[in-house]
């Protein structure tokens, strides 16, 4: 099997989950959110999270209706934390196509996040079960309570923990739910389900973690956003951290927590040390790490194309160059 | 009883609804935010919607634990609600204090309202009972879609119908919903239900109708806005439907879809004669209509202190004077 098989794998269903999500822009609504949203999903990306549903479920016979509903839902809330990050951070292009912030007014923003969340909730109510219900609100308050604290938080810190809690809240906590919501649909076998948590977890973990190393190592026209992105703005992601702790009393490093992260020259100087160092492999050991624990969660399950799929899915996450 | 024994008899439990929300804002959240949510809880008005829930729940015996998680839950929907708006409006003012958008980058008001909504949702989900959670996602879906018809919509604009779907969506909607979750955990009765939903839409709908008005009429002090801020804003409510009834061709009223609006002086003159006409009275006449309905819809049920109080919390609407 190829690296991306496992999309193809599901392809039929990634078209209904695409449908529904389509359906949630009815026509009642006004000509000028309609194509603002189209605008937002076909900029969409690869819809890992739906696939990563589709895949746990179908590997535990749930029915494909709620799979469906769900990846829709997942997919739904992904974006709508999107189109409100969006504007938080000013951000002008995401994926390399212009944000809704920059043609739309704060206040329509805003409420098409707005507009977003409450279909996504509609959809995770639809599936008819309640502790789905839960854990999607769970969910959306780990993702806010990691933006909050984001904002809230003093920049330029070079902190391990601060970095694992921000990149849970900010992208495993749904992969997670997305593995654990289609398990829970699935079986009620309480291992099982613990199983595909941690697998949907760890795959979330390496996926943040292999974005902030291309953010320091991908190609600029590919990431859409300027190279070293993340220390411009303060945030002192895993590859800044393992050259932080090689190269202590580097002075750019040093300089960091006091607002040194506000000086672009010594920004572009500190990812060029940091491009040339070990700390770009360091932290892909640490995404690889997160990959063979997901492995692991695997192993208990029985032999199916579904969980080859899945493990194709989790090598992919440290594979991909975009 | 007079006017508001109503809030007295429910006092204790609008205590429990109060405690449920600050639970909300946990010590784990970082200082400023909390002191923001404190500022936002202490600046709260009557608690008209808990209590709304409260007395009918109250009246057909649903279980008090219910009723004040879905008192708890309605409140802090409204106030999401509530700061996002005044985020879109700009407002700094809100019943005369400022409003966070005031003193708050945007990107934090934003998050704010996020994290309201995502407690909200939670809230609405210990509930334990997925019809609700079902009604929840639809109000929010209404109020969303209503701010966004709003902001879509030509301002400016004298229409009667559109009038209703907005102040639907902005108000009486989650009235409704209040009003319909303490019914639905109260009762298996559909006609008890659909008595009690209708109920709440009437109440809802003649407040919003008497806030309408009081943005003509009110002592500005206590509104906490300009007179006539609706109309500054290009929003043609009720009086001014009236009064554009009976003044065809008044060259004010002719002059607002073209964009009049936006002369303050032309608005002005605007709001004085419509003070000073009967559009304020009958406006008025269709508020306490409102309230004659939902009476109405109270007539069926046994007699009970709740429900003479569900009477004065109806007749109160369309006494208050701000």
């Amino acid at each position: 099997m190829s690296a991306t098989t496992f999309f193809t794998s599901v392809q039929d269903q990634l078209h209904f989950v695409e449908q529904r999500i389509r359906e949630q822009v009815g026509d009642e609504q006004h000509p000028g959110l309609r194509s603002a949203l189209e605008h937002l999903l076909s900029a969409g990306g690869k819809r890992i999270r739906p696939t990563l549903g589709l895949l746990v479920g179908n590997m535990l016979g749930a029915p494909e209706e709620k799979l469906i509903t769900l990846g829709a839902s997942v997919e739904l809330l992904h974006t709508a934390t999107l189109v409100h990050d969006d504007l938080i951070d000013g951000a002008l292009l995401r994926r390399g196509i212009p944000t809704l912030n920059a043609g739309w007014s704060p206040a329509a923003t805003v409420l098409t996040g707005d507009f977003l969340f409450a279909r996504a909730a509609k959809l995770a109510a639809e599936t008819d079960y309640l502790p789905l219900m839960k854990l999607f609100s769970e969910t959306l308050a780990t993702i806010v309570n990691g933006e909050l604290t984001q904002m809230f938080s003093a920049h330029g810190v070079i902190d391990r923990n601060n970095y694992y809690n921000r990149i849970y809240a900010k992208t495993a906590s749904l992969f997670e739910m997305s593995a654990l919501a289609a398990a829970m649909v699935g079986t009620e076998d309480e291992i099982v389900r613990g199983a595909m948590k941690t697998f949907g977890y760890e795959v979330g973990m390496a996926f943040q973690i292999v974005d902030d190393i291309l953010d320091f190592t991908g190609d600029q026209t590919k990431v859409g956003k300027p190279i070293g992105s993340d220390l411009l703005n303060g945030l002192v992601t895993l590859p800044a951290i393992y050259f932080a702790e090689s190269n202590r009393l580097d002075e750019d490093v040093l300089s960091l927590p006091a607002g040194g992260w506000k000086d672009t020259a010594r920004v572009q100087r500190l990812v060029y040390a940091i491009r040339q160092s070990d700390a770009i492999e360091q932290a892909m050991d640490e995404a690889r790490g997160a990959i063979s624990r997901a492995l692991g969660a695997l192993e208990e399950s029985p032999a199916s194309p579904e969980k080859d799929a899945l493990e194709d899915l989790a090598k992919f996450i440290v594979d991909r160059k975009i």
